[in-house]
Parts: structure tokens; sequence; C-alpha cells
């Protein structure tokens, strides 16, 4: 009874992902020794996201314009586009700020599994965007991951009759990684994307 | 500019604790597929609980009601007291349901280096309820560290004129764990506290 605020902050906070029963109940507590105005800041922002961000037309990446920022940024590349799975793929590009082309965010990865098929991604817009002709090339960059390499098949599959290049980023050993700890397949990988030096 | 409103609920995220940047960021993209009503109840629980939560004032529990329930409830042994540092302590406690008494919060540890001392605590209002004549033991369950040991011997100094048993909780081996693990003054401190079988 006494703690049910909390109990109920701790139950809504524990859905977060990556956020256990523990870390949960850390932040509420926390929480309750922020000033009144920062909590209420942040609970405005958790609306304020959802109410003003949506998914871009064109491209699927989240932004509060639509076209997004990238799809009307008349500097980017418009006839190299990187294909992502999810829009914290293409976050994470933007970060390493070396692609200049456009995007396209797919939504997900195909995995029968899971119950999640081709057509529950943004692949037939992908391929009309292809079609208008404006693209040069399609750079796969699907997750590295048995659910990602189906995907990066199917688009390749998708794209062939089309007039464009389809690439995929390479698989290999991260920079600044450790030889001894990495796994089989990604040895094998690496190996296999030898190049002359 | 695109992504104005999930940065900024990105570096509020950041600020709980425990909330890396990554983790910020995957929380922030994963509010944006919840449903509207479920990311509006979230918030509104963040702002109850400040509005509804508040410490108790007669042991500094934090609840919805004042006195909280564990004060207010007939069937607790109000002659046995526990001290914690923090109401994060209390929850454990209360979630063990081993105590059968009733608490006292004091809201830190006595910390020269971060500038917290004897005064900052709630060690005035605890004294006063030890004085008040109810309370036959003192059960000091400080955290197991230098400063929980620093504020447990402040403690038992103040409390020490007074007619009361304190009392401390054991140090010791976690059950569960491994002994070939545990650090030396854990092992020293149960070898210390060894007691007849």
């Amino acid at each position: 009874m006494a703690a049910d605020a909390i109990s109920r902050l701790v139950s809504g906070l524990h859905r977060l992902p990556g956020i256990g029963e523990k870390s949960a109940r850390r932040i509420a507590l926390e929480i309750l020794t922020w000033p009144d105005g920062d909590v209420r800041s942040l609970a405005d922002l958790l609306v304020e996201v959802k109410t003003r961000v949506r998914p871009c037309n064109v491209c699927f990446n989240l932004s509060e314009l639509d076209p997004c920022s990238i799809c009307s940024d008349p500097r980017r590349e418009r006839s190299v586009l990187m294909v992502v799975d999810f829009v914290g793929d293409l976050l994470a590009f933007e970060r390493a700020r070396t692609h200049r082309g456009v995007f396209h965010v797919l939504g997900g990865r195909i995995s029968p599994l899971e119950g999640i098929g081709p057509e529950d991604l943004h692949i037939e817009e992908l391929v009309k965007r292809v079609e208008s002709g404006e693209i040069r090339e399609v750079i796969l960059a699907n997750g590295p991951t048995v659910e990602g390499d189906a995907t990066a098949q199917y688009l390749k599959y998708s794209l062939n009759a089309l007039d464009v290049q389809v690439t995929q980023i390479a698989r290999g050993l991260p920079v600044g990684s450790d030889l001894s700890l990495a796994d089989q397949v990604t040895l094998a990988r690496a190996l296999e994307g030898r190049r002359e030096m």
C-alpha cells in the first residue's frame, strides 16, 4: 500500500529494454531524489518524442520532419542508398559519418521463427525507390546475423532484375578487438574477405 | 535537427543511474515503437511518484502515507528498530520479510570525502526516537563499507548514554557464494564472527 506509486513506477520502468527489476528499483528511488521540475521534464520528453517523431515517408527513418532531414539534405548523395534493418543502425552510421548517401530502413529482419516475412518489412517501398531510377548503388548493411543474411539474400534477389549495383558491407574483425577472442565464424568471414595489401 | 526530440530524450534517459548512452538510445528507440497510451502511462507514473510519495515523518521511509505503512502497522514490533542508510536497504529487508520491527532511514552514510557529516543524516531524529523510551533494541544495518562502519560507530557513540541495546547485523560470507572467490576482508570478518555450532 505504502509503496504503491513506487511499485507501479518500478513495473513501468522494468518494461524498458535492458532494465531489470533491480535497475528499475534503483532508478525509481533516484527519481524520488530529483527536483520535481527535472522529473516533469523527463516525463514530457517521453510524451513529446511520441507525438513529434514519425517515420519518414521516403526512407522510414524516425524524424520530426517528413521527408526526414537526411532525405531532404541536398548535400547527401541520392544515388547511393544504404539499407539497414533498424533506425538504430542508421543512427550508428550517422554518428560514424562514413556514409554520405541516403538510407532505407526496413523495420526489421526476415525471421520465420518470429513470424516476420518480407511483406512485414519496407521491401516493396525499397524496390519502388530503386525502380524510380535515381539510385546507382544499393549498399546492404543488414545485421551480421542469420536473419540479417537471409534478409540481404532476399533483397539481392528482389533487386536482381533492376539496373542497380548491389553491394554488402564487409564482415570481419572489429577494429581494436582481440583476435584470440574472436568467434570462429567471424574469423572465417575475415579470412574469406581478405584483400591484397 | 531531425533527431531533436530523440536526442533530448536520450540525454534525459542518460541522466538515470546505470543508464549509459547506448542504453539510453536503445530505450528511446524502443519507446517510439510503444503505443501512445503506454508511453503516456510511464510518463504519468514518473510525475505521480514525485507528487504522491514523501518521506515518512517518523522513520524517513518513502511512502504515500505519513506515517508510512510500516510505522502505522500495529503488527510491527515497535520496540525493535533497524537503522538503514537508504530507503533501498529498507525495501531489501522488507522483501526478505525477516525484520518484524520498525525502521529508521538515515538518508546516507557519514563520508568526509563527499562532505557528508552526521548533521546531514537523520541521526538527531533517531536519538530523539530512542529517548522517547519505546525502543528496546537498535539494530544497526549500515552498509558493509568503510563509510557504513564509520556511521555505525558514530551511532553507537550517540546512543551510548541511552538505555537501549545496540546490535549490528553480521558480516560474513553471502549465502550461496563461492568461498574461493570471497575477498580477504569478508573472509576475515566471517572468521571473526564464527559461532559455536
